[in-house]
């Protein structure tokens, strides 16, 4: 339990990796403690960091100790974590590109004349492991603030903040078209959230695939027509244009 | 095969963590043997529980030994444990989140009026899998009762109890929206029994995303027309209102 | 990779499970060597069998070494296993209760007024992965038999025996709502073959989720319109009668 | 970090078998270093290849060292490695035999009257994982040539190379049907492109079985109507001929 902070990053971006949370150097972890900030570099296979790659900053941002090894750099999600050890004094905050967060950014919309109007908010009710996630009871509804993506990575740093604060009661943020950051007071906290969040996500894109909508509980349950929502809108609106 | 129920218990932990039965805290097992109940704590990671962590019981419910860790607590589904040691003489139960187990709990179900009308059992026929579980051969239904879910989980003791009662064939009780319990008559049958039960979740869902309907053998199997059943009646129903 | 049979199979049987291919103490492989014939027990759980716990038998079926451990029996398939050593003079045999396996025999099939009419034999053409299955090129047909289920596994035995003399080329046999039976000359190749035939099974049903037909290839590909056809003749034939 | 390339590939042939790039002996990798090229031998278990089964070949393709274990010949594939060598200056290629990278080679296509055109290309846009292909930005669109496939593994050298030439950005060739090739300039680099490549071939399949299309972006998403655009013209087109 009393391990480095080096230490289980290195076996938390393992497991992650396995998961698939985070290949081709994708997605990390970063955990706060003790006033000090312990992040993984970035742009390496993560299932392959050691103790002796991970940088020590201060709550600054500054970098107080670098790896030896040649070559490494601080991740550029780097102030991506900062929101949330700022913004909610979080102990440890995570980056997935799980590809059922991806996919939820996409269900989550509505159209409008051929074009997509982005609907910024995953919801889901009444699925148990709902409970697993600080504040939330069975019957009330999650909310996750969906923030559009950027060419780069830094730049998405103020929309997350905003998306943060116009959702106090959410542990995460979902990034369209790349994937979520999820956070808690400490490692297993945030793990525990995002292991929850993870689950939450599958269990809509699969209900979705049998025609069912996560976001309506019992007993009014909305089931969809076959691609009939927003699928059918948006295919025949933009019939005429596009490629195909 | 003569290993101790907290080392036991520990092993399953880990192994239904990689399952996905067991993510976010969820999930787990009780092992019940020599009059006494072995049970993980609440709220943990499972995938590393220790021996030291596991909670002994009697068999009414009374804690005989604790963990020495600070902070730990009964699992809150210890009713539920103990409904299947004193109605079914049980030697171990397991409780799974697999979202196969949640995702059969919403496909069976009617319509009625843009109403969802559960459906309170899970039935599937001619599956070689049957064979495993106790007392049922290849041409018969294996019915799994669905209760639904409640806010907190020690709430569902009663409604276990009485599907356990209606249904004295099955070794399983499904939780809408929720997961599964599922017991035998030591640790290697629950687990068993469980694997069985799950291969026939994932098989009715994988059959229904291909059109064919899990419940109905041959020669009159059913196929599915594209989610004109159950799903197109509640859409077409529920367009007027709901939130879309 | 001179190991003993016995070892072999511990450990073949341990990666099955994984797979799933072996769950719920289902499937298993036997080896033929030397006069010998090794063979796991029935009943038990397949990733945790050890070298002692196999069963050594003759050519004509005779058990010549049993486990000391109690109550082990050999596997009710073993004149399934017997099969395709007599009549192809394998090397070794196994059986696989994967699930894309057991749904390959439910997409091969033809309606006619409501009831299906079994098709009795999985197709696929032009895919890379039939190359490694002896004897066959890429622009050949792969063809394996599916023979119906029985309530009792040993009753299989002669129907796949007609199966294998029918389809000479085929090194599986397929059982509808069950699985399937792979061999070779001697356990790699067996293992081998089993790889490429659970590929094919996997791709063709993931064909089909996409409208694909894994039977037809370049360039007459040939796309299902979605569920119209046998889905929708049996589902509309069926929709007066039967349970909904 | 400095492990011998033969330890190299023996380790990433077995991951590459546990992620299902490798299996039935299919896939594979080849590192070149100081003017010394290795390579795994065809047709064996990926996941047990040991050091001493490596194959060590000049920068022309002649055999300097072959593996002692008797019954061991080269790569068939050999020659499209080289092209990666030769046209790219890579230091190390590997093919897999994903079922996603075979699938979007089949989704990638437009159909006249009933016959499949070939689209020869797999495109993606605004997808984050895009960033961790050399020289791709977010809003850029990723194009992976698509070749089609050969009886003779040997005999795609050629277009391999005619599609290396035509999209110099790629740093992968889909082999219809069959699977990929990605390189690198190392084996790491290798390694990473292919993840990235895997990752949005998967999030393709899984947005199509979702109904949107992975090579439109925001703000014209284009989902497709169920299965109504290439699936539907050859099907009603070909409902007449071929087998049913």
């Amino acid at each position: 339990m009393e391990m480095k902070p080096q230490r289980v990053i290195a076996d938390l971006c393992r497991q992650f990796y396995h998961q698939g949370w985070a290949t081709g150097t994708g997605g990390g972890i970063s955990i706060r403690e003790n006033g000090r900030v312990y992040m993984a570099p970035s742009g390496v296979q993560k299932e392959r960091i050691e103790e002796d790659d991970i940088f020590v900053l201060d709550e600054q941002g500054e970098v107080l100790e670098a790896p030896k090894k040649p070559g490494l750099k601080v991740s550029e999600c780097s102030s991506l974590f900062y929101n949330a050890f700022r913004l909610r004094d979080a102990g440890a905050v995570l980056h997935s590109h799980s590809i059922n967060a991806l996919l939820v950014t996409l269900l989550s919309r509505d159209a409008v004349g051929g074009v997509a109007t982005s609907k910024d908010v995953f919801e889901c009710t009444q699925i148990e492991m709902m409970k697993g996630l600080a504040g939330h009871g069975y019957y009330d509804t999650v909310q996750v603030p969906i923030i559009d993506n950027t060419a780069r990575e830094c730049d998405l740093a103020d929309r997350m903040a905003d998306a943060m604060k116009a959702f106090p009661k959410s542990h995460a943020v979902l990034v369209r078209r790349h994937g979520v950051y999820i956070w808690g007071r400490d490692w297993v906290h945030a793990k525990t959230q995002a292991e929850c969040y993870h689950y939450l996500f599958e269990a809509a894109v699969r209900m979705r695939q049998l025609g069912l909508d996560a976001s309506v509980g019992e007993p009014h349950v909305r089931a969809l027509e076959a691609d009939k929502g927003y699928a059918a809108v948006v295919a025949s609106a933009s019939a005429g244009g596009g490629k195909r």
